[in-house]
């Protein structure tokens, strides 16, 4: 923590580019942003500043760069590996305000909007011109283009659509320094390296976004989406590796055990077959004439995969409900347990059925409850850790398990996060999927825009010297005292 | 140059890591390795060093990196950028003899491979499983997957398929300083910002990558390959409009003028119908019963969109047969024309008509021939511009039409490069594509891992320090004495 001189010129400066209600130093205000999706860590930043402009950003960034004060960008915080948990010598820049969608351009397709623009709002823009912006993050509703740019969020149709970094056709970026750059462009062929891609996904280390250009895809003409009941969570997962085995590429391909049916149901009355212990949500899409001809073929598939029970959304709103109970999974779990852990990892498709009966021993062995809902098709798991916070010794568990099925994802060839990062959750693990050489040389091209790591600070590398704890059980969050609330 | 005695000392090092038989320095043998695609360029370098492991490469740029002398990784030399083209006071590392298949494993998909593998060979080993590799550039016959790698390759299926950096998952490198890293893994399902992006189109200025982990997709199960006839090209550039605005989405779309099509004919004999300016390739794929639906439509879309005469792939040999002639054109055009440039520049699609004017009045303007061949469903161009180098100002001329062409590009929201890369050729370009604060940061980038600029030096970025010379007429090659068969 710097000293209070040091600090008092601070706050003089960032007062000189904010007007007082763009910049928040009371307690109440900043215990607003002290904690994002990964609800187990909390910090209190020393400031929130709330840029309405490029050009506030970047004399923003410039002071901190001078004064050696870590910024975290934050959109809706909605992150769920601690990707927007502040660093509490610095200070939250919350880019809400820069919501604006800038251009909208149907024949060409594209959108070019501002950081803090709702995924959703983009779809609901272009939706009169039969446009919409495919990545779906659970978190849609709410979650911010800035956010899903530096997290390349996927969401349930990546499968067939592929994630965020395939539909960002370039960004205008005010680089971790206050250097301004143009990446990328309106074309998806791309000169040179794919700069671009470089930033998508760099956790808001290499810098804030000011401008981002989306593509827009065609609505596709047809849907059809089917629920399959299994009697087993490992037949549901069996089923997919049919589906891909035969060539079909659905948009979205589900699985949702019995507890996550159970929360769906709660929070927004979906409904599901009666005694299944799994349900495989398929969905097809394209041309009437193509999604006519493959759903024969799906028909029959889901046939031979032993599934016990089918229902076939008969139109929009059916189909919207299928929809809304699986997205609906994550918060409502929040009413079965006081507190859970989201885990994020991969596995190749081939182990699905593997992984998902390792899971359930592991969690077994732990003592902790587990939900399982996730992206089947793209062997994308997210185990729901069920654990309450309240009783001695039961975070440390929920964690261990949660550290166990990270190791298992990676024995298996998988990865450690499939769409949610590795933030501040996962950043020990990170020399556990990558050896030392390729850290090293990772973090050089960091440190090439930023020497000092001002930006997001102590994220996404290991050993950062802030926080110095790390989640599941390396070094028990109980013992950092960090988390203010437990 | 260096001086004498460390070219002397640099040598013997040289023979510490190789035998006699893989380093070349004869005048013969390196005559060989002076030019690549871009036959305007010729630059003898120092030596030629051929490896047969990811160690000898390492040493190689660990002597090259502490004595500071340039150099880069040669395939099948076929850059049309001028990107493996030698730097005078530099070596080539020729990795033809890293082509080994290391690994093919159908149920996941995937192949490892080393860099000096021929492209084709993939598919040429995957088919028996029913797999394929899909970028195909029109050299797959002979580029290497290192070469395509480094300049993210195209081809005439990646308007459904993408680019290569769509079908590479993970590779491991020898960064240009001689570091270690993975790069990606075995899952599309990224960690973090895209590394292997990064990599992946960096023309040989990061890095040489050994062993290359690839992407197979399943053989499509039926095509539909249809030869449209035109009586402009203006008219086939308006089919594209038009079938891309359906929301079909084929496989390819390819256009060829006149030219090209004599080129064809004359190099393998391919037919097509008498009196048109221009035909369009439009191929579908899929299942059966998807290429069922939608050859009618598009059928549909070709009768409104005026086509003078329309001819189907019966079977599979017709179909090799237009893949054939479109995919010689390059090559074929040398049959026409003592010397080509070879144009790679990128328009938006609804700027197709206007664009092909346009360079028909560039064209005419310097009163050089053109021949038009390219992939229209990408906005691809591919002007290629005949000139006879014989003659006083011929090559000045076609250099002034290639420059405006590319301006033309740049001006209609388009791209300088679409699948060739920057490489030698277009280095003067980039800061008319890029503002100087962007190419700062890129520069940043690459100066992480090669401060000194070893790898590759000269290529992309403008105002290299060798070579003083580029393309197109800002400083006619004339005038800089590099060109020996000029």
């Amino acid at each position: 923590m710097p000293n209070s001189n040091e600090t008092e010129h601070f706050f003089a400066k960032l007062a000189a580019i904010y007007p007082l209600e763009r910049l928040l130093t009371s307690v109440g205000s900043l215990a607003a942003f002290k904690s994002d999706g990964l609800t187990a860590f909390e910090v209190r930043p020393r400031a929130i500043v709330m840029p309405e402009s490029e050009f506030e950003i970047v004399e923003t960034i410039r002071l901190c760069q001078n004064m050696d004060v870590p910024f975290v960008a934050r959109g809706s915080g909605t992150s769920l590996s601690g990707g927007s948990l502040p660093h509490q010598d610095g200070i939250v820049i919350a880019l809400n305000r820069l919501n604006k969608i800038l251009h909208l351009d149907p024949d060409r397709r594209i959108a070019i909007v501002q950081p803090g623009v709702i995924n959703m709002d983009i779809t609901r823009a272009a939706e009169r011109y039969g446009l919409f912006y495919a990545p779906d993050p659970s978190s849609q509703q709410v979650c911010t283009i800035g956010g899903n740019l530096a997290f390349n969020s996927g969401g349930a149709h990546c499968l067939k659509y592929g994630m965020t970094t395939n539909h960002v056709l370039g960004a205008r970026v005010v680089m971790a320094d206050g250097q301004l750059a143009v990446l990328g462009g309106e074309s998806l062929e791309i000169d040179g390296p794919d700069w671009l891609g470089l930033f998508c996904g760099s956790e808001g280390l290499l810098g804030i976004a000011t401008e981002i250009t989306v593509r827009l895809l065609t609505k596709p003409e047809a849907f059809y989406t089917v629920l399959a009941g299994y009697d087993s969570i490992e037949l549901a997962g069996e089923a997919v590796g049919l589906i891909i085995a035969s060539g079909l590429l659905p948009a979205a391909m589900e699985i949702m055990d019995r507890m996550s049916m159970k929360a769906a149901t709660a929070a927004v009355g979906a409904t599901y077959p009666p005694d299944v212990e799994a349900v495989l949500i398929v969905e097809l899409d394209g041309s009437r004439e193509a999604v006519e001809a493959e759903r024969e073929e799906l028909a029959a598939l889901i046939r031979a995969s032993k599934a016990s029970a089918t229902l076939v959304a008969q139109d929009a709103d059916q189909r919207a409900m299928m929809w809304k109970g699986r997205k609906s999974v994550f918060s409502a779990v929040g009413r079965l347990s006081p507190d859970f852990i989201v885990q994020d990892g991969v596995v190749p498709r081939s182990k699905l059925g593997f992984a998902l009966r390792e899971i359930d021993r592991i969690c077994r062995e732990h003592e902790v409850p587990v939900a399982n809902v996730f992206h089947a098709g793209d062997g994308n798991l997210h185990p729901l850790i069920l654990y309450d916070g309240r009783k001695p010794g039961a975070l440390h568990r929920a964690e261990a398990a949660a550290a166990q099925i990270l190791r298992l994802c990676i024995e298996l060839g998988g990865s450690i996060t499939g769409e949610h990062g590795v933030g501040m959750e996962k950043r020990e693990f990170l020399p556990e999927m990558f050896d030392a050489s390729s850290i090293d040389v990772m973090r050089r091209i960091r440190k090439s825009i930023d020497p000092r790591e001002v930006a997001n600070r102590g994220k996404m590398f290991p050993g950062g010297e802030n926080h110095s704890t790390t989640l599941h059980g390396l070094h028990p969050l109980e013992k950092a005292g960090i988390a203010e609330r437990m």
